[in-house]
């Protein structure tokens, strides 16, 4: 209880976010300085002021043809009956294309329809109409006509206007300054040398990249440490200096945590903690006339805070309209629940099966970047919602082009190397097509198969009854659905262990005589099937193993996990072991075979993902990583009944 | 007939854009070369290979949180009523944020819930979930891990994802090398003076920054003479050293076009002319296994060309899909005549008008960028099609976000320079609105605005019998429409004079006894009906006046075309004669109103454009132009009658 009173004190209250960002507008002085640069020079940025146009364009009557100018009411008794002859200079001249027509011609007929009779005398046989093929002065651009707008962003096409007008320099707003501090005695550098409890300090530079884009000119200052005077002097030198700040890290309420008394003791804090999940520990204060914006250090929360208080800050000193993202209508495959009194900000996948599109959350932890990094859209849960249920529809903005989704193949099942190895092979065959996967499991697999949420599920399921694979799993599950088996590969399963094998372990019962503390794989994943088997078979029980209870989502992590423990075990593939250069025992030869619905398996995308597994380029690749012996044009196996 | 036969033997034919590119594929030698480039400084490029990630992120157990690590088993039995005491590093250590989780601990608890009583001994009340508050190995990212397949496009997260795994080089696709030629002996740099049949060069500035846009690397070669011996061995040099070659101008069939000439000696030409209008003499061919495009004169065909033919190149190289506009459902305003046999591509504009997108057809000329510059979308009439009537429904591109489209106020109606400070004024106080303006002359305002095409329209219109401005011709044409007329400003008309007033023009009378060269404005214009009723009242016809039948589309055209003949005479208003240093003799004070549905004059944006007309900001730029006496809050005319 006095913990939670503690908080609150700290966190001033957690302001919704668009209110937060409201106040920090009206604090924020926009000094929008302008600056001229050369129009050749000027893609993408922001007039500042209207632009208007030094010349005409053209400047002169300009031909628009190769061909004679003539003076039109001469020519109309022309007649291919009764050619009518003229004389050079008195009665036409020679032009070409972008000349200009000498006055008093008024016309020019093109050098097609003109006979040459001698060196000073032309033969027509049509008559001119006034004006006709001659660019008058002004017909692009008019002399002093308003080319663009204050705030236009320049595109290619506008540099043409400009420069044919000669409008060479123009005034466009000058890029906001926004530094960016990086604090914390655990950041390094990423080319440095790491150690236990140091990390990474890549935030700075996703910041700089992100403002570089948004329009602003992002200044990095080397990682401060985590004392309250070197943080103060940074803070007060950059607030001189920038247009904004941005601090990251130290935003939240423990005991290194000194940034925002420091900017309330310079200057002032209007906000200390958003309503959002993730992103809550944001700062928002002002020191000398200048916002400093406190970002979280977890990632996903720094770059979504990032976007909320900054972006609109660039936009508003560029004068231009935020970016807004597509919105899509998606299923929702599972429940989502939310906070209440908080929006939730959910990074999502989406798959199009069935002409549907059926979203699933991404690990909704602040510090997975590649939650981020995968997301093909964003649910925003608001503060008054208490989530979804599985099944009902909401709109989410998306991440990434819609025609990418729509032409992925959704993937979802047991995890196995190969199958980013295909998702890059079938990227490389056709650009346009990618495999979207999730690792949950076998099992989880079929379920998403039954449900209609995925074309394809990776499953090596071992019937402890018959010891074969996947087959009795398929009609037990989906005995109503239409499907193919696909023979893939066989690869073998195994100890994972760490380099050496400390602890001698050979088999199951070694797990439990010598106290190793196993990984194990998630529910329903097929290599937890197996470790149960072969326990059941060794008369052993799982409350005799240490560890059963945590659960690794693919063999990846568990090799992860195992390389970092000299107590560990772990079972899953070779190329895993291989990967991470832990020591490797072989238990099992199994089956992982690709599950599809027989729809998916016959239509276009089908055959050509079939025909990548079969190419030899894929074959070598599969080669490459070793372990592996990939199925030579298997027959493919179909289960289950029409529907 | 003997011309057209002539023609047919210089264009090989006019071949399909699609065959065009296909068959251009075919003979396309991609040399896609791998270039390795910091991850920090990889912002849009394009991987070459699929990334893994060289570490785990968290490359040890960390915690999540400031709090004490512990043996969650040791907590079970911690109650709110029976609190267990704890001693340091045997069996709890202090961790911050961040730091690794010491063996054997296994769970992290928040400090906050921590009651610390002494130095070495705490007290929790809770216990602990095993692994609760620790991020493990990987929980982000697990090493060797695909983190991005190749051909992704890296984004500001993605350099997050890998700098955190230590990843930070990256092979990425080198940039292909796009020179471009500008030929033409008429051409200079936009920086040279400038001298009457010149043009300035800025095709070549354009394409670059095109390239640029679209991730190629342009080399602007320096204009190029039309001398086929220059042309011949600027090509060859370039075919030698780039991955693409566009030669600008001289692609047509002209006496000075000896490209596709020299192209054919060199090596090979595939195509010359395409079915499309504009942009049709293009030419593609091959010199040295580079392929070499060579585009029209025109801006507009020039960059719909490069777009066509170049754009998809780099794209393939790069591996990349080519980006894709929105489509839009519009109707027509007007009927739009294609080209039977040639793709049309018109430039449009898009107003939003009574919860209907309408569509008209900007110029279609080649040779005026602004059409490109201006257009809102592109309407592509197919080959097979001989256009569109008037209100039929089309699918366009859109060239600006629909936002912006959906956003702005349509203006149609005569043209006035104020209106555009008033559009920039506009932008100014709500940068999302801005007034997209057609200049049509004032009865095609009041039609836009009875077909419910317009929101605004700007009319000056004379009534000859009661020389009153406007009221009458709203009674007419609008009866059955609830309309508003705002009284806007008043300004002055005058005989637009060149300098000095050669002619001493000082009447009507003057312009028929002196022969002067009348600059005429279009039917339906209020300048061109004041001038037929001065022509009426002085007893003359519209016979005795020179130039007549040529028609201008707005004062400034009218005063361009004055400034540069000595011999002419345009009636218009003042600030235009002020702009091109025009003389200026008075003629009318004419009521330049703005006309609007009731509807529009009541909605937020209605009464958001009168707050800015009345506002300070605007007077003041206003009298900046001089001429105009703006109406300080006047009464709005409410006419018509509810529909």
């Amino acid at each position: 209880m006095m913990a939670k009173e503690y908080k609150r004190k700290v966190y001033l209250q957690d302001k919704p976010r668009l209110e937060a960002k409201q106040q920090m507008f009206t604090h924020f002085n926009s000094k929008r300085e302008i600056e001229w640069v050369d129009s050749s020079d000027s893609l993408g940025r922001v007039l500042a002021k209207p632009v208007f146009a030094n010349s005409s364009m053209p400047h002169y009557h300009a031909s628009a043809m190769d061909g004679v100018a003539v003076i039109a009411e001469e020519t109309f008794s022309a007649h291919e009956h009764r050619p009518i002859q003229l004389k050079k200079d008195l009665e036409f001249a020679y032009v070409d294309t972008g000349n200009e027509v000498p006055s008093p011609f008024d016309a020019v007929i093109m050098i097609e329809q003109v006979n040459e009779i001698s060196e000073d005398i032309i033969e027509i046989i049509e008559p001119a109409v006034p004006w006709q093929h001659i660019r008058p002065i002004g017909e692009d651009i008019v002399q002093e006509e308003m080319l663009f707008p204050q705030g236009h962003i320049i595109r290619p096409v506008d540099i043409g206007a400009l420069l044919a007008s000669r409008t060479v320099r123009i005034p466009v707003v000058k890029k906001p300054v926004v530094t960016i501090i990086p604090t914390g005695n655990e950041l390094v550098s990423p080319t440095d040398t790491i150690s236990t409890g140091q990390l990474i300090e890549f935030n700075g530079t996703v910041f700089a990249n992100y403002i570089h884009e948004w329009g602003g000119e992002p200044q990095l200052h080397p990682i401060v440490k985590d004392e309250p005077s070197s943080i103060k002097t940074t803070l007060l030198e950059a607030a001189k200096h920038a247009d904004i700040v941005v601090i990251n890290a130290g935003s939240s309420a423990g005991s290194k945590d000194y940034t925002v008394h420091i900017i309330a003791e310079l200057g002032e804090v209007f906000t200390h903690g958003v309503a959002t999940r993730p992103g809550k520990p944001v700062i928002i204060g002002k020191i000398e006339d200048t916002i400093i914006i406190g970002v979280p250090g977890y990632p996903v929360s720094a770059y979504l805070a990032l976007e909320w208080f900054v972006r609109p800050l660039i936009c508003e000193v560029l004068q231009v309209s935020e970016p807004v993202r597509q919105k899509l209508q998606v299923k929702l495959g599972r429940r989502i629940v939310g906070t209440m009194g908080a929006e939730d900000f959910i990074r999502m996948n989406i798959g199009y099966v069935n002409g549907e599109y059926i979203a699933n959350p991404l690990p909704r932890a602040a510090g997975v970047t590649m939650s981020l990094v995968r997301a093909d859209g964003m649910l925003v849960i608001p503060p008054t919602s208490l989530g979804y249920e599985q099944g009902e529809y909401a709109e989410i903005e998306l991440y990434k082009p819609l025609e990418a989704i729509k032409e992925s193949i959704v993937f979802i099942g047991s995890h196995d190397l190969t199958i980013d190895l295909l998702s890059s092979q079938m990227k490389a065959v056709n650009r346009n097509t990618s495999i979207m996967s999730s690792h949950v499991g076998s099992l989880a697999g079929i379920m998403a198969i039954k449900k209609g949420e995925a074309h394809v599920a990776g499953i090596h399921l071992l019937d402890p009854e018959t010891h074969e694979y996947n087959e009795s799993y398929i009609e037990r599950f989906l005995a109503d659905k239409e499907v193919v088996l696909y023979p893939f590969l066989k690869r073998k399963q195994g100890w994972l262990l760490p380099k050496g094998n400390p602890l001698d372990i050979q088999n199951v019962e070694d797990i439990v005589e010598k106290q190793a503390h196993f990984v194990n794989r998630q529910k329903g994943a097929g290599t937890r099937i197996l470790f149960d088997m072969l326990l059941r078979e060794a008369g052993l029980s799982t409350e005799e193993i240490i560890g059963y209870g945590r659960e690794m989502f693919s063999h990846l992590s568990v090799a992860a996990e195992v390389k970092g423990n000299q107590h560990a075990v772990g079972l899953g593939i070779y190329p895993a072991a291989k990967a991470m250069g832990l020591d490797f025992i072989p238990v099992a030869d199994e089956h992982y075979d690709l599950l599809m619905t027989r729809a998916f398996f016959e239509s276009q995308q089908g055959k050509d993902l079939i025909n990548v597994i079969q190419s030899e380029a894929f074959f070598e690749k599969v080669a490459g990583i070793g372990g592996y012996l990939l199925e030579k044009n298997p027959n493919p196996i179909y289960l289950g009944m029409r529907e």
